[in-house]
């Protein structure tokens, strides 16, 4: 077991963010917590072990189950076992496995311990760190929520091996993401030069991808651990048009799609606003059409509506008026308002602009 | 408006607490808020308005109603009114209404703005500053919360002049704890010198009372907002054998008689355990007997397994075995766990022993 990392969060609260040699590795490190522990699974992730722990939960898998009644489901499973305040939570599991968990675990008896054992891409680089636990709630994506961090984070990039290729190209839209939001280029270019290893799954390339995607995120964390200063709000680049993308399609896009998709959009809105050149935009729009991404799909005009009002029910509201991430350059984000028509040319088939 | 004092909490959060002079003064400072704002009443504060604001919830009063149910109400509420991050929640009531209300601003896209206005003696000097929020689960006292303290909370003593006698001698039961935690006297002596201008509920006595109680309370949270070291857990002084005697009595014994009753047996067992001398207990609870407090009652043999099944479920559990706090004196409060014999003769009518 390698620590690669200790975050500095809200209220001094610190994660540490530890890397697993190899199963056997990750294995030995949870036995480690002793018997006081309250599992979290779901149906995917079990399938990861022969033989479960006892004092544990197996929740059904998928964006749809991230609700009230699986955070409900979870805390009293935990209460049937006598779980006390300094009982440990751990989730096994990807985004919503984890999201859940820690939110079931700061809400337990005011908050107890908690690891997070992520085992997609995705929540790799962008659900396990950062304390933002969340449920889905009445259509709004991660409604309620909480900013509980967990006191470890473990690692294992061979829990990828499994991991469906569409599962796993959807955590890179955020490793991209991570890419235009680092003032340096080094993972732009780590991207770039190994989408082979990368695409492989050769484990040396994914370790040093999650370590660089990590090192990014966590330098805007750690300056704003409760998003009260916007600048963890630039985390957010691409999120508003991805999320009204997959409210709009009732969840059946992943995340991570919908990220890599409004990430275009974000990087063609910032051309048209004239913060940044065409090129600059065409090579990641670029990147991310060499990691598979449909760069080119837009909403019919029909969707229009839909996509409007799930935009407005954006977290990211000031005065009523919803705000975009956009980029000036590499590891320059900055928020804005756009234009009605701006946004319906960068989103619609019919309304669309070369730029 | 007077601004007391302020309290650094969890996350270098800081509450203001602010006294209202009187009913005037509380409703400007209300206004000030503008629009932007979302209120929770039950229907007993809800009578304190003749005309209530468009943006709320009424909920129905009681601790019977401190549970999931409201808490989604408020949450869907606060959403039916396009209520954003930015929007400010304001809970008027008691401890219920104010305990939910925070748990819901703190879920409510992680974290709402939040003004707490408490309209009884027990929430004022007791759930109001300090940021436990909480809600009631599977009969488990207090069982889902957060800590989130409020960015304001507001005093008028006037809100007590309509408080049904009961409900204020409830909030009287922790005003006396407070005075035991205080290491010097002024607390206790206050309330040993004007128990009839506090009855009569003079306003003077009443600001009095509500500031030195809250000032010894904000010197434990101070030091310890997250409840991780200890220091705040002494608060609880009384609270696990006033919690088990609300479980068995399926709350219908209010919170603040509970507790009194439980800081009795808490002083005896102090005794008993050869922290403070008899005279010490005996002043005390000659103290809770002077505001009318009944300090003979003794559960009966045949509620004692019920009772220490409740007694089991309490917080502060530490490797599985249930700690609580005695006194070795004014201001030094200890946690230790108690033989179980020593608690079936410190409760139970026919196992009494006279210390």
């Amino acid at each position: 077991m390698e620590k690669k990392f200790s975050v500095g969060l809200a209220g001094g609260a610190v994660t540490n963010v530890l890397f697993a040699k190899d199963i056997k590795d990750l294995s030995n490190a949870l036995s480690s917590y002793g018997e006081n522990v309250f599992w979290v699974f779901d149906t995917n992730s079990a399938r990861l072990f022969s033989s479960l722990p006892e004092k544990r939960i197996v929740l059904e898998s998928g964006e749809v189950n991230k609700n009230m009644k699986s955070l409900e489901a979870i805390i009293s499973s935990a209460l049937s076992f006598s779980s006390a305040r300094d009982t440990r939570f751990i989730a096994f599991g990807g985004g919503v496995v984890c999201d859940m968990t820690a939110l079931a675990s700061s809400l337990y008896m005011r908050g107890t311990r908690l690891t997070l054992v992520p085992t997609t891409l995705l929540c790799m680089v962008d659900a396990s760190v950062g304390g933002k636990t969340a449920i889905d709630y009445m259509g709004g994506k991660n409604l309620v929520g909480t900013f509980y961090p967990a006191d470890d984070v473990i690692i294992s990039v061979d829990t990828l091996r499994t991991l469906p290729e569409k599962e796993f190209r959807c955590g890179l839209g955020e490793v991209i993401k991570h890419a235009f939001l680092s003032e340096d280029s080094t993972l732009f270019n780590f991207l770039s030069e190994n989408r082979d290893r990368i695409m492989r799954k050769e484990k040396a390339a994914l370790e040093e991808l999650v370590y660089l995607s990590l090192s990014v995120k966590c330098s805007f964390i750690e300056k704003d651990p409760l998003e009260k200063k916007g600048i963890r709000s630039y985390l957010n680049l691409g999120h508003t048009f991805a999320h009204a993308l997959e409210s709009m399609a009732g969840y059946k896009i992943s995340h991570g799609e919908a990220v890599a998709w409004g990430l275009g959009r974000a990087l063609e809105a910032s051309t048209f606003m004239g913060l940044v050149s065409s090129s600059f935009a065409e090579s990641g729009i670029s990147l991310l059409k060499s990691y598979g991404y449909d760069m080119d799909y837009r909403i019919g005009r029909g969707d229009w509506i839909s996509f409007a009002k799930a935009l407005m029910k954006d977290k990211k509201k000031s005065m009523g008026c919803v705000k975009f991430v956009l980029l000036s350059g590499f590891g320059h984000p900055q928020l804005m308002s756009l234009d009605n028509t701006l946004v319906q040319k960068l989103c619609i088939e019919s309304a669309r602009v070369k730029f």
